[in-house]
C-alpha cells in the first residue's frame, strides 16, 4: 500500500526481494506506529532471524518471507554440484522453519518453492526457478487479498461505521490485507466510511498497526478501548463488523482469531449487526473436527500486566517519531498475576459470512463448497 | 481494610479525621498500586484540592471526604459570632462543592452535616455536631457496605471463579466496598474462591486498584485483558459476575457503570452465568425515567491512546515501588484519534439481581420496593 514518509508517498509491500543485493526487504514492524523503516536481510540467516524476532509477523507476510528466504539461500550457492546444492537448500529450509516452529505458513510457502525448483536440471536453473516461485507466492498472496476486496467491498456502503479487531491488514500479508481488503476496495470506489479500531489488548495491534494503516490510506477512523464496542453498538454507531482469522475450520465453520473476536460476535448478534470474517484460503483448516481441538496459546502475563509505547506526555501528539523512546510500563498491581489466552473461537451461528478470494459463504457452507475453496486432499 | 506495608499490617479507611491535627487523612490513590501512603489535608482548602486532584475518588469516598471537610472548615472558626460562623461554613461548603462539580455525593453528604449542625445553639455546639455528623456519615457508609456483604456473601460458594469489572472496592468507599463486599464477607466465612479482575481499559482500575485490594486481603486473583472474559466464560471458567454501579435507575432497573459492564452482562446472559450488581442505596436514582437520559461522559482521548504505569522491564516484578517512576506511554498510532465513552447502561433483563444493604432484588422489583429502599420523596 502507499506510505507517506516525510512528505513523499511510495508504494510498499511488507516483503519484497532485491535481486541486486540478494536481500529480503522488510517493513520493520516492531517500530510501527512510531517509525516506518525498511530493513534488508542480506542472507538467509538474517531472514530467519527477522522472522524469529518478529520484524515481520502475520501469516501471509511470514509465508512470503520464508519463500524469499529459501530462494535467497539457494541463490547464495556457488558451484555446479547438484548434490551439494540440495544439501545447502535443506539447511536453508530447516533454518527458516525453525525461526517460527509453530507456524504453518512458512512451511507451506517453502514447500511450494521447493516443488517448483525440481523442474530445473542445473543449479542455475533451480536457483532461477526458486526465485520465480517465491515471487509467484508473494504475487498470489496479493491477488488473493485483492479478490477478498472485490467480494467484500460491496458490503460497505457510503457513510457506514465499521468495527474491526486486531490487525488483519496489509502488514499481516504481502499487501492489501484480509479484513482491510474490503475497506481499501470501497475506498477505491470513492466511498466514504468510518472505521472503529478496537485497541485489541493486550498487544494493542488495533491501536498500533490497524490505526497506522488506515491513517496512511486516509481512511476516517478512531481507536476505541475494547470495552467500548458494546456501548457503540447500543447507540447504533456500528453498522458492520469485519475481522480476520488465524484458522477457520472448514468442517464446522468455527473461526479462531485474536482474543476478543468472540465477544464482538456475541455483541453483533444481539444488535443484529452483520459480522464478517475475511480470510485467504490458506487459513482454512480442513482436518480439525471441532473448535475445541484448536490449541489456545497462553501467552506471557507481562503483556496483560503492562503496556509498550512511546514515552511522552498524555496531551502531546508524538508526531516526531524519532524522539519517541520505546518503553514498557507496568500498569497492574506488581504483586498480581494474569491469565493471557491469545485466541478465542467464534461459533458459526454468530457469523454472517466468510469473505474469501472466491466469494462470500455462510460458515456452514464451507465444507460443501470445499473443492471451490481449494481443499487439497 | 487491612493493609500490609513493610511487613506491618494495620486497618485503614480511605478517609478518616484526625481531631488532634484537625486533618482529613486520605489514602493517596494516585500512587496505587505502586505505593501506599496516607496524606493529611490540614485545612478545608487542601481537602477540596484532594477531591479535585483525585487523591480520593469513588462516590462513597468523596462523600465522606466532603463531610469531614465541612466539619474541618467549621472547626477552624475562632470566635462566638454565629453570623460570621454561618458565613464561614457557607464558604467551606461552596469550596468543597466546586472541587468536583458534577458529583452528587459530596453535596448529599454535606447537606446531612449541615442539617445536623442546626440543632446547636452556639458556635462550639455546632462545631461538635458537625464533626459528629461527618463521623456518622462515614460510619453509615461502612455499615451499608458491610450489609451488602452480608446479603451478597452467600452467593459465593467454595471454589467459585468470580469476574469483576473496574473497582467497586473499599478504595471507592470508606471501607469494605460494594462489589468486593460479598468477597470479603465470603472470605471471613473461610471460603476459598478465585477472582478474575478485568483490567478495565482505558483507566485500568481493575488491574491497578482491584488487583491491589485483593492482593492485600490475600484473595486468590488474576488480572485479565478485557478481551478475555468471553473466552473464559466459553471455557466454563467463570461462575459468577459481581460489579458495582455509578447510578441505578429505581424506575427501570437499568444500571449505569464503567464502560464494558454492558458487554460482560451480554456475555454472562449467553452463558447462563449469574450477573449481580452491588450498590449502596445512595446510588439509586428514583427520578430518571429511562437509561437513555443518563448522560454518558466522553473522556479525553489520551486515556485510550496510551497507558500510565511504572517504568520497568516487562519480565521484572516491580516489588520495590519507590524505585518505580510513573510514566505515560503513547501506545496508539500518533496520528490517530479515539472515542472514549466512560460509562455504559445495562438493561434489567441482563441482570440477575441487585445486591443492596437491605437485600437482593430483581432490577424490576426496585420501584415496587422503593420505600424499603429509602426513596426520599
Amino acid at each position: 500500500m502507499n506510505v507517506t514518509v516525510r512528505g513523499r508517498t511510495r508504494h510498499y509491500r511488507t516483503v519484497t526481494f532485491d535481486p541486486a543485493q540478494k536481500a529480503v526487504l522488510l517493513v520493520e514492524q516492531r517500530l510501527l506506529p512510531h517509525e516506518f523503516k525498511i530493513v534488508a536481510a542480506k542472507n538467509f540467516r538474517k531472514t530467519a532471524a527477522a522472522i524469529h524476532d518478529m520484524v515481520v509477523r502475520g501469516a501471509g507476510a511470514i509465508g512470503a518471507t520464508a519463500a524469499y528466504g529459501l530462494a535467497q539461500g539457494a541463490l547464495a550457492f556457488h558451484g555446479h554440484d547438484l548434490q551439494k546444492f540440495r544439501r545447502q537448500v535443506e539447511t536453508v529450509y530447516q533454518t527458516l522453519k525453525a525461526a517460527r516452529p509453530t507456524a504453518v505458513d512458512p512451511v507451506n510457502a517453502m514447500n511450494q518453492v521447493r516443488a517448483a525448483m525440481r523442474a530445473g536440471q542445473t543449479v542455475e536453473e533451480r536457483q532461477q526457478l526458486a526465485l520465480a516461485a517465491a515471487e509467484e507466492f508473494a504475487n498470489e498472496n496479493v491477488a488473493h487479498c485483492k479478490a477478498i476486496g472485490r467480494h467484500g467491498g460491496w458490503l460497505i456502503r457510503r457513510g457506514m461505521k465499521i468495527l474491526t479487531h486486531c490487525n488483519a491488514g496489509w502488514l499481516a500479508f504481502v499487501d492489501v490485507g484480509s479484513a482491510t481488503a474490503p475497506m481499501y476496495a470501497a475506498q477505491a470506489q470513492g466511498k466514504k466510511f468510518h472505521v472503529f479500531c478496537d485497541e485489541t489488548r493486550p498487544r494493542s495491534q488495533g491501536a498500533t498497526l490497524t490505526a497506522w494503516e488506515l491513517a496512511q490510506q486516509g481512511i476516517s477512523h478512531q481507536v476505541i478501548a475494547d470495552n467500548a464496542a458494546g456501548h457503540l453498538m447500543q447507540c447504533g454507531e456500528i453498522d458492520l463488523v469485519i475481522v480476520g482469522s488465524d484458522r477457520t475450520l472448514g468442517r464446522t465453520g468455527e473461526v479462531a482469531n485474536k482474543i476478543g473476536t468472540y465477544t464482538r460476535a456475541v455483541l453483533a448478534k444481539r444488535h443484529g449487526i452483520p459480522f464478517y470474517v475475511a480470510i485467504p484460503l490458506s487459513t482454512i483448516d480442513w482436518k480439525l473436527k471441532s473448535g475445541r481441538d484448536i490449541p489456545i496459546e497462553e501467552r506471557h502475563e507481562s503483556e496483560v500486566l503492562g503496556a509498550w509505547g512511546a514515552l511522552t506526555s498524555p496531551r502531546s501528539k508524538v508526531r516526531s517519531p524519532k524522539s519517541a523512546q520505546r518503553a514498557y510500563v507496568r500498569v497492574a498491581n506488581p504483586t498480581s498475576g494474569a491469565r493471557n489466552p491469545g485466541f478465542d473461537v467464534t461459533p458459526p451461528e454468530l457469523i454472517t459470512g466468510i469473505i474469501t478470494p472466491v466469494g462470500i459463504f455462510r460458515p456452514k457452507e464451507l465444507w460443501g463448497r470445499r473443492y471451490e475453496l481449494g481443499m487439497a486432499d
